[in-house]
């Protein structure tokens, strides 16, 4: 099977002038097949400010009403979306920039009002990369932006590292699938004050024995459990790194 | 060869919920192969309003500093495509959005500043349809955002009445064309103020007529001037119709 890698990379780089050039300079020095899932829920947040809609996050993720849609679809599908496709056209990358509802190959639910009514935010419920696919075959790199729609019209906001996952799972119907995640450590770290101490590999074994004896702890296990639910669906392998150290070797390689 | 429709709607259309629907409903009936080409300027000034960024339009054109090709970004990619391409999609039409820099496909020049500096406005100067051939011979329908890119990194704003008309051209190679601009009229009028005196059919012979007669006069010389330019870069015909009436036989026939 031929390899694709899906990166994944926030709001806080693609944000920052310096951090994105740098970011993809590196992602368009990857070899082979790629696709790129981006944020943007940080000039998200500075346009509303600006428009003077209120941003209400509940658990790390944002309360979509009608205005906020409207920020977010302007901001993610817009501004960084094709910022990003013109910057790697210009670095000889023929990007693609695509929401859930171009090609209508990411279907969500609106999520249902329950403690929190989260608005107009989808669960992925219908991934379709056919098209996508092909395109890929022929040197086309998709740039994913975090919004799906609910196959009757509706625009949803959903996760981006949500986008990712779903979209690596159903590419590796079809590919040998790394999914990179990029953040601002350089990987998983023994010890979260030493940006020298990142473990080069991890294993479930490993896994378990760094949960034991509290080695990965706090806001990195439910990372380490998504990376692991995305090996289950059939991703090859799991990479958490730092955003301008892409290439194969560099940060944590989860197995 | 096969025959592609590319119609183009104003941004007084898309931007009005009541008319966007009827229009998408009429553009989803037509039969066989289709792009649709959008505007969104008055969205685009009514946010710069709010965001406190000067709208500056000279002969019709937008003068577009960084700050302004944001917003245009924003509105036009953004806000403006998504909703057109989810709308679409629950319709049934398998829509992509675009601008220019998705798959590089609208290349243009910063036009150079002469009396006017236009500042991040293109002028097309390449277009390359091959994959869109592709996409649109397995149903796709692309819905094109009028914005460009320099093929070095550079967003520029580009009318999309050019963008038409440029798409229209190169499509014309591969595909039978049909270029359809929608107004708020029901097509060339012989009396401006008598909505029923719609010509139905324009040669060239009854248009040099109607100019010598005084039929054709002011804002629809460079209307019928763009439209035969088109038909001798290829375009088989070009029609002006109300965004309403989009059947074959409705408006004026230009050939």
């Amino acid at each position: 099977m031929m390899k694709l890698q899906v990166i994944k990379v926030g709001g806080a780089v693609v944000e920052d002038a310096a951090a994105v050039g740098a970011f993809l300079d590196g992602f368009a020095a990857l070899e082979g097949p790629k696709v790129l899932v981006h944020g943007g829920g940080r000039s998200a947040t500075a346009l509303a400010a600006q428009l003077d809609v209120p941003t209400v996050m509940v658990g790390g993720r944002r309360v979509t009403d009608a205005a906020m849609l409207r920020i977010v679809t302007m901001v993610y599908a817009g501004e960084v979306n094709k910022t990003l496709v013109a910057a790697l056209q210009g670095r000889g990358v023929n990007a693609l920039g695509l929401c859930g509802a171009d090609l209508g190959w990411m279907r969500s639910t609106r999520r249902p009002a329950g403690e929190v009514d989260y608005g107009f935010v989808g669960d992925v419920c219908r991934v379709d990369t056919t098209v996508l696919v092909d395109l890929i075959a022929r040197g086309v790199v998709p740039v994913l932006a975090p919004l799906t729609h609910d196959g009757q019209g509706q625009l949803l906001n959903t996760n981006a590292d949500s986008i990712a996952s779903e979209a690596a799972k159903a590419f590796a119907r079809d590919f040998d699938v790394t999914l990179t995640f990029c953040f601002e450590h350089p990987g998983v770290l023994r010890d979260p004050a030493d940006a020298g101490s990142v473990i080069p590999q991890i294993t479930r074994d490993d896994y378990r024995k760094y949960l034991d004896q509290g080695v990965i702890s706090g806001g990195m296990i439910p990372k380490l459990d998504n990376a692991y639910a995305a090996i289950d669906a059939g991703v090859s392998r799991v990479v958490i790194t730092r955003w301008d150290a892409l290439q194969p070797g560099q940060g944590t390689l989860i197995q």
